[in-house]
């Protein structure tokens, strides 16, 4: 099932190899579990990293906004990072150096694409928006023409991308440290949905829709990857 | 008290006016309120946006990694641009189009300096330990000189920073959308700690220290800023 990620001069794993992924599998996972992302790109010089929402659509992640926005106008003429990150929990170890937090990030790089075609404008705004919320795409007011006109869509391809995953406990457990008589273990983060709190404005007698209910009891954010974990 | 925040050229908010917050006390809120940034750096011509940990100490972010890592060496040479980012929920309009998330983030723009001076080291190390986990700077084993010196530790003022802000209801409510049929209102998302995951090799008989308990017992990662929120 698991096809191996390509590994280019950017995405090759330098450094804590144990961390790196090269499992297409893991990829999609991480961007599936997340919401937002952090969208780097070079704006006059510097580097902007900007938290944005996305979707995924096959082997394309789709960012949006505003026309206006600097970030959006100014990331189709160069290579963007985009990093989606988890954080899964505090590694709590017998020395201060061994300390490290459990998390699983991907980073795509990549010139995204300036979505000009109708067609896939909307699809990939549909994309966008059931990634975040399945199931309002269909029950929300879908744009109009004065709306799709006001907003900027991207494409990245997911083809230049970078797993990192790290797990379990502390790597001081085989080491002298391991004797101290220090408490050792994980403190672990978890992401819950919260009860849905209805726009004060809302008419009586409108019922919470049951895609949004479903969500809601979830116990979403950011599933854990692997099996055996709670 | 709360102080304004001086704005450049970088950080002057230029859309969604009622996002931006110049106040210094929500700056300082979201980053200890944060427990991972999103470090964005030009490493070879190419912006690479990488999930770091963090710590604080008055007007200073620090960041620390091995001294190989390329994000690390590249950022002392260049601005580079740290963002904190809350997601306190999904915002789910009458329209597609005026879906939003609810989010608090700071970005701090500026040329980190490489700390070299040990004092200043070991104090900002510590000022890291403490952002995390409180307590485990006193508790845990300290860096010794080897240790040390495979760490490099970064100093980033807060001078040129930008915050914003999203909270509330759908943009929507007074709109002619708001007479649709259509359920509006917010998805709140928060973080929690889970129940402490000691080493499967931490010896019988060391107990969880107090400070951790403490601070699993939080309903932490992210607090909301504003009073009258669940």
């Amino acid at each position: 099932m698991a096809s191996p990620l390509p590994v280019t001069e950017r995405t090759r794993h330098r450094r804590l190899r144990e961390q790196g992924s090269t499992d297409r599998q893991d990829l999609d996972d991480i961007l599936r579990a997340g919401l937002i992302c952090h969208l780097g790109v070079i704006v006059e010089g510097d580097p902007m990293v900007v938290p944005t929402v996305y979707g995924l659509d096959g082997d394309t992640v789709y960012l949006h906004g505003s026309v206006a926005s600097r970030s959006l106008v100014a990331a189709p003429r160069t290579t963007v990072c985009v990093t989606v990150t988890h954080l899964d929990g505090l590694v709590l170890a017998r020395s201060v150096f061994e300390h490290a937090v459990n998390y699983r990030s991907a980073m795509i790089y990549g010139v995204p694409r300036l979505v000009t075609d109708a067609a896939e404008k909307l699809a990939g705004l549909r994309a966008l928006s059931e990634h975040l919320a399945p199931g309002q795409w269909d029950y929300a007011r879908r744009p109009n023409k004065k709306e799709l006109a006001k907003t900027t869509l991207l494409a990245l391809s997911l083809a230049e991308s970078s797993v990192k995953i790290r797990t379990g406990p502390p790597d001081d457990g085989d080491s002298p440290d391991a004797a101290l008589p220090i408490w050792a273990g994980v403190l672990p983060l978890a992401a819950s949905w919260q009860s849905p709190e209805p726009d004060p404005v809302l008419p009586a007698g409108i019922p919470l829709p049951p895609h949004i209910a479903a969500l809601a009891h979830q116990r979403a954010g950011w599933p854990r990857l692997h099996p055996g974990q709670p």
